[in-house]
Order: C-alpha cells, then structure tokens, then sequence
C-alpha cells in the first residue's frame, strides 16, 4: 500500500449504517482522506477492525469504538452519519464539536436548519464558532437536488417567479429499510396510520423550502404538505419485499411554498417501486449525427425535474442521480470546502464549488 | 421613484454594447444595486444621460463618460462588458483596480485564464492583491454551462471518468452580430476562410476545459479544436440576414482534451439559425397526471446536455438558457459574490453560491 502525504484529511466516520459505512469506503478509495477512526454503538461492531465492518477485503489498522471519546487517532473531520433528527444528533454534533472536529453530517435536519430549529441551530451555530469549528449538513435531497441546484441554476436568470422540483427515486434497487420507508407493501390503509403517526416519509422537504426562500429574499407565510400512497398496478418483487396490485409501492410527498404573491415553491418526492404514468418515458430522438462521436450511453432511471418560471424560463432533467451514491459523494466531497470556511454552522450555499 | 438604501452596490457599468446595456438595465431594476455610472468610447452615447442611452423611459441624472477617469460618482465595482481579448481588455482591467474598484467582467479569456494566459493572470492577480480588490471574469458560457455547471454536478459523483457538454444555441432570436459571428449566411468557402484567419467562432472553449481539468486535478496532455459550419437545408430568414439552402446556417465547434488516459472532455458548441437533424425533438410524453398541478409550461429552444460517465453516470438536459440573458444575469448576480470574496483574480469556483 502507498502511504498517504502527511497532508491528507483524517476523519474519524460517525455511524456505520449503510450511508456511513458507503462514506468510509469512499474516504478509503479517495485520495486526499486518510480514514483513521469510526464510531457505532452496534454491539456486532463494536472491537471489530473498521476494515471489516465496512466491507473491504483487508483490515484498517482502527476498530469500531462504541463512542466517540474512544477514539484514539488524531483527526481533523467527523463524517457523520447516523439520524435525521435534531433530537437524536443534536447531542452528538454537540461531542464533535467540543472535541475539536470539523463536522459533515448527511442529517436533513442539519442541512438549513434556520428557520425550522432555530433554537437549535443558534446552539451549534455558536459552539462552533466559540470552538473555531465548522459544521455543515449536506446530501442529495436535502442538500442538492431540491435546493443547492436550483439556487445555482437561479444564477442565470434575472428574475424568479416561481421554482418546481420534482424528485423521482425508482426505489427499486435501493436498500431494503429505504423501500421500509416509503411504504413498499404495505395495504393503504396501514400506509395512512403510519403516516398519521408521523412514521414515515421523506425528511428535508422544509429544510429546502426554506433554503430556497431565505436565499432568494422570500417570505414564505404558508407551507402545505402532503403524502399520498403510489398503488402497485401489478405484482412487485424486489430483494426486500413482495407487493401484490392495490397494495402500497411507494409515496408521493409533495411540499408547497406560498409567498404574499401566492405559490412560489413545489417540491415532489416521488419514492416508489414502480413510477406511475407520470414518469413516462422522456428520451431524445435517436441523434442521426451525434455531437461527440465517442459519447457514452445514457444513465437508466426516471428523470428528476427543475423549473423555474422567469426571465427566462428554464427546465433542467437529470437521469442518474443515484440517492445512496449521491449523498456518500457529496458528504465526502463537501468535507475540504468545509476545512475551509468560516467556524459555524455553514449550509451549502456559503461553500465554495464542490467537486469530486 | 422610493429612493434606495445607502448600503446598495454602486456599479459603473463599463461598455455598452449589447451586453453591457443590458447589464445596466437589470442593475437599474433589481434591488440591491445602484448604476451610478457608464463608460463607452462610442461618441454617440459619450455626454448622453445613461438612462436614454440603455433604453430606459427616463433619464438616470449620470452622463456616459468616455474614460473611466472621467467618472465622477463614488462606485464600489465596475461591471465590464467590452472585450473577448486579454490583448484588448487588460488595460482597462488594470486601470480598474488602480482606481480601486472590484471589478466584475463577461470577458471570456478572464473566465479561467491561469492556463491559456498564466503571464496576465498573474500580473492581474498580483495587482488585485496589491489593492485589496476582486476581479472575476464569468457569463454563460464561459462562466457557467460548460465549465461551473458541470463541475457542480460532480459534487454528486464518487469518480468522474469523462465530461460531454453539447451547447446549443437557436441563434434565430439573437442579436444580427451574433448571427454574424457565426457565420450566418457565408459561402462554406467564405466560412472556412475567416475561420483560418482566425475572424471567427466562439471564445472561452480553453478557459472552460481548463476550469474543469485543472479543478478536477486533471492534467490535459492534448487540446483539440474543430470547427465546420452547419450548412442550410431550407431557406432561412431573420431580421438581420437571409441564408439560401447550401449557405452556412451557423458553426458547430469542437474542443477535444486528453489525459494520459485517453479522451477526457468534450465541449461541443452547436450555433446556428438551424439546429439539424441531431437536435431532433427531446420531449417528455405528456403526463397523464402532473406532479405539479399547477406546473407551468416548459421553456422552447434546444437543450443542452451534460453527460458525466462515472460513478454514478449522470446526464443532464437543460432548456431555456439564452446565452444573452443569462450572461446579462450570472454577471451582475455575481457582484455581491465578488464584494465578498478575499482580493485577487478569482474565478466563478471560489465563490459561494451565485444566485439571482
């Protein structure tokens, strides 16, 4: 093995679920990262060489400590992994942060968290900046897709009147506690109660509502959200589950923003096994003269969506976006612009450009 | 007229062509801004009021001043819209800073200019340190769609193994130079000549392969350019010029860089009155159920395409992008950007988000 410069960013990685131990694979492969710790409270990896845990064929040289004091590396970053809510991280960003570690956390609550926890992110805000430290939270969706691109395509236009995103995950292929999530084979009526007990659905949609209207200058007096079951129109079998015709495949979770002008805003989430008609094919006419000769094919998968009404008017379609690989990529690849900004809570609109 | 807050940018807009009349305009309207100068060597605006010679309804109370030591309006930046050319725009840069001004410009070969003119940037660089101000060169294209845009989108990619961008531009609603500059209505005889003279074509292909390569750590061992015209099939008509079958429609442009691996990056540039045959239709079908009830209707023109081969693969279709518009937008959107970002030569990847 190569040994790393001395210049590489050593991140101890905060939970070891799927989405971490992707991220500590990735921080492994990426040059420029040196992977010298992991935290988990899993009692099955807990002692075990983190090598191992994660999948690779040999071992790292670190185990699994059950807490983050454990830990006995130096390092510069936590990649953070491990709940969605600031009631479950809040405790943990706060450790991180009183040990000296710059934090990228894929938490969708921490990822505009102004307006929806303030009280909150004031806390982190201040810990931060008193320990000199810098916290973001990032991802695909939130973090990207619904709120970072569009901001970035607004960079274009001379006037926004209105933004629609629509997200299409084909759930097809991803984990089995993702298909859990947006109700695969579940009946309609157990889909409702998980819903009303609040158990289910994406997290993020008002962090990015509120990224997108506190950047543009926008006021938004009302919100709406709304989740309803994607029916299976035929039977469904995928690695995880078996869903007969009538019974849940999926949801659509639909976020809108209104400003004093009316609707400003829609996000839609569309998680499901099997897309509806709505996801109908969208393919270019076969190109007679192809612009690059050598041009690879195209991504498989449903197309996600970005418009914005304006001057001018602009659609986006993008094929490819691969939620697990997506926000493994840009957690990691976030984590140099975060070592350098400014200590705080930063979201993803005060970074500089993040690349692969 | 409600008159503005003193904490407004002050800008001197520096050429008024095209472009820069339609800077001024955008920066009269959106909030935030105050146009409190102008500069043009063009003796038929030098000594009119700003307002008359942009377009306005009325009189803004500056005169156009031929020489930008002739302004006398405090300003805090200089929007610049004169030049493609270092050999022709570095003076004026340089007179800029030593006035004290940031300075934001559409000039191509300032996009990213470290590689294809290390010796001006550098000195423009040293000389913005020096004075404590920012100097940004950006637009649409170079600026944003084949270079920052792309880039963004591998914020979402564990590995890039190769970039395809294909602009196309409907050069049918543009300005009569533009339709000019591509050639509209030459013989292929008459086209190829200017192009060996080097008269002709697009500007900035070199600044935005190296934007992505160099930020990308690739080192491009080869760059290849082609250019051929796009030849009428039909009789073509505009406002500014009338093409016969056989006569050039407008300009398809290639950029070719090379790794050690082999082909890299593709930036293909299609501008013509006529888009051919490999622009065919790229349509969705018709939803039969919207996402978005109330989702406006799309954009018309061409799409431009980013393909990212990696992982994951990506591809990315844009309508709607008018190369003027959003040139005029992305230019003047940048200038807080710029207000905030450390002095030097900076290009569009060290800011944080840019938006309208």
């Amino acid at each position: 093995m190569v040994s790393k410069l001395s210049t590489n960013i050593r991140v101890i990685q905060y939970g070891l679920g799927p989405i971490g131990r992707a991220m500590a694979r990735y921080m492994v492969e990426k040059p420029g990262f040196d992977l010298v710790g992991a935290v988990d409270v899993d009692p099955a990896k807990v002692g075990s060489d983190i090598g191992r845990v994660i999948g690779l064929g040999g071992s790292l040289g670190h185990v699994v400590c059950e807490r983050l004091a454990h830990v006995t590396s130096e390092a510069d970053v936590v990649a953070h992994a491990t709940s969605s809510h600031f009631h479950v991280f809040r405790e943990q960003i706060v450790e991180m942060l009183e040990a000296g570690f710059d934090v990228v956390s894929t938490a969708e609550e921490l990822s505009f968290p102004w307006l929806a926890h303030p009280r909150e992110a004031a806390e982190v805000d201040a810990l931060a900046k008193r320990v000199g430290r810098t916290v973001l939270g990032t991802g695909i969706n939130p973090g990207f897709i619904m709120d970072y691109l569009p901001l970035c395509l607004t960079a274009i236009c001379q006037r926004v009147d209105r933004i629609d995103v629509v997200r299409r995950v084909d759930a097809s292929a991803r984990r089995g506690p993702f298909q859990a999530k947006i109700g695969s084979g579940l009946t309609v009526e157990e889909f409702d109660g998980r819903m009303a007990a609040g158990r289910m659905g994406h997290v993020g949609l008002p962090e990015s509502m509120d990224m997108i209207a506190d950047t543009l200058g926008r006021t938004l007096i009302r919100r709406e959200y709304q989740v309803e079951p994607v029916v299976a129109s035929r039977p469904i079998k995928t690695d995880h589950v078996e869903v007969q015709p009538g019974r849940v495949a999926g949801l659509r979770q639909v976020a809108r923003g209104y400003t004093d002008d009316g609707e400003f805003l829609t996000l839609t989430m569309v998680a499901s096994l099997e897309q509806g008609d709505d996801a109908a094919p969208f393919e270019p006419a076969a190109p007679s003269e192809p612009a690059a000769p050598s041009e690879p094919a195209a991504p498989s998968g449903p197309w996600d969506t970005i418009r914005i009404t304006g001057e001018p008017d602009l659609e986006v379609r993008l094929k490819g976006v691969h939620g697990d690989i997506a926000t493994v990529a840009i957690a990691v690849n976030a984590i140099p612009g975060v070592r350098a900004a400014p200590a705080g809570l930063v979201t993803m609109r005060d970074l500089s450009i993040v690349t692969v």
